[in-house]
């Protein structure tokens, strides 16, 4: 994946294989910002920081993006928008008519990114700090995602596979519980970012009532 | 709850009534660094900020912690104190032999704390900025409310009202989906701390494979 360094989003992709996490090519810019932004914070990061690691002056870096938020808000873009393509090639890659199917490869999508992009998933905790109208657009992004979520839900009680009480709720849980896993989770530790991906599977499909479903699916695949 | 402002961690409490939520009375500097490190990151902000807000002067801000990240410690042991107590009162108040009731009832106690306490919640996020030894100790701390956790989901399977496949992930899983709420919870909004509980009890017991239990609860409770 390639940036390009004079625009604050990012083109392409094609995500044939979900699965497969390459190392992101960022622009120095964006990379140097990234490094900065996990070991420093948000607020303890300058963009003379950023220019200076990148090494380049502060005019320059300007040229390229108008203010740190700016450096952030495409950080942020990047980040979702490859969580999105990721999981809707996911739910795409499971056939039109196995919601179960669908349901679950969302679900290894998104656990996967977790394990694989932390540095990417650990910059969300400094949404909080953008302006409103920065952070009101990364959230329509970000709700994409959770419809994806909310409509399979839907989809699998209305099969009458799944069995959910609060289907919004549930899909915000759902979230919530993948998002979490960076709290804990260390690359290179106990469990392969394969095996995390597996066992939330298994949970989400707990979560999501699915037992019969489950059983269905375990058959064929061991988590 | 009263606080000496002359030690970083807080003494008491008595949670009798582990649903009630009042407004902790932190100590001056305690209160002020909470607010900044809300609003820039704990990066953003200075000693100097904080002394400025409570009207003290630096060296007088020194006497009482002597870092800034002591007070970030402090205000971090304080949630995890609160919560764990509270968890266990909970857990306690559904008496020693229904394993439903207890779990039902940590899971409530979680969540109305994720409600009520989003000021305290939303630092979490700068945890990863605190030193190893910091953070290794407020890890134990909060290690105990994951093994409460696992406690109840091990027991639920034991006995046969749950049914987990892999419960120290399901656990973190719960943990998580829980500790993700103040990313979308509004105080004020659509829903009561209440009510989001009640939901998140519904969906925690789906989680944990216990849907015959969640009809029993539901029968005499309604989400």
């Amino acid at each position: 994946m390639t940036l390009r360094e004079d625009g604050p989003t990012v083109t392409e992709p094609e995500y044939a294989d979900w699965r497969t996490f390459e190392a992101l090519s960022l622009t120095p810019i964006l990379e140097q910002a990234l490094d900065l932004f996990n070991e420093n914070g948000y607020h303890g990061t300058t963009v003379r920081q950023i220019a200076r690691r990148v090494g380049v002056t502060v005019p320059a870096l300007y040229y390229h993006h108008e203010s740190k938020e700016a450096i952030l808000v495409a950080l942020f873009e990047l980040q979702m928008r490859e969580l999105n393509d990721r999981a809707e090639a996911a739910a795409c890659d499971a056939g039109a008519d196995d919601v179960v199917a669908q349901f679950s490869n969302v679900v290894e999508a998104i656990v996967l990114y977790m394990t694989h992009r932390v540095r990417h998933v650990c910059l969300d905790t400094e949404l909080r700090h953008v302006s409103a109208d920065s952070r009101s657009r990364y959230a329509a992004t970000r709700k994409r995602l959770e419809l994806m979520v909310i409509d399979l839900v839907t989809e699998g009680v209305a099969t009458g596979e799944f069995h959910a009480t609060h289907v919004a709720e549930t899909a915000r849980a759902l979230l919530g519980m993948c998002q979490s896993i960076p709290r804990w989770y260390q690359s290179g530790g106990a469990l392969t970012p394969d095996q995390v991906a597996a066992r939330y599977v298994d949970i989400a499909l707990h979560t999501v009532g699915g037992s019969a479903a489950r059983a269905r699916l375990t058959s064929f695949w061991t988590p």
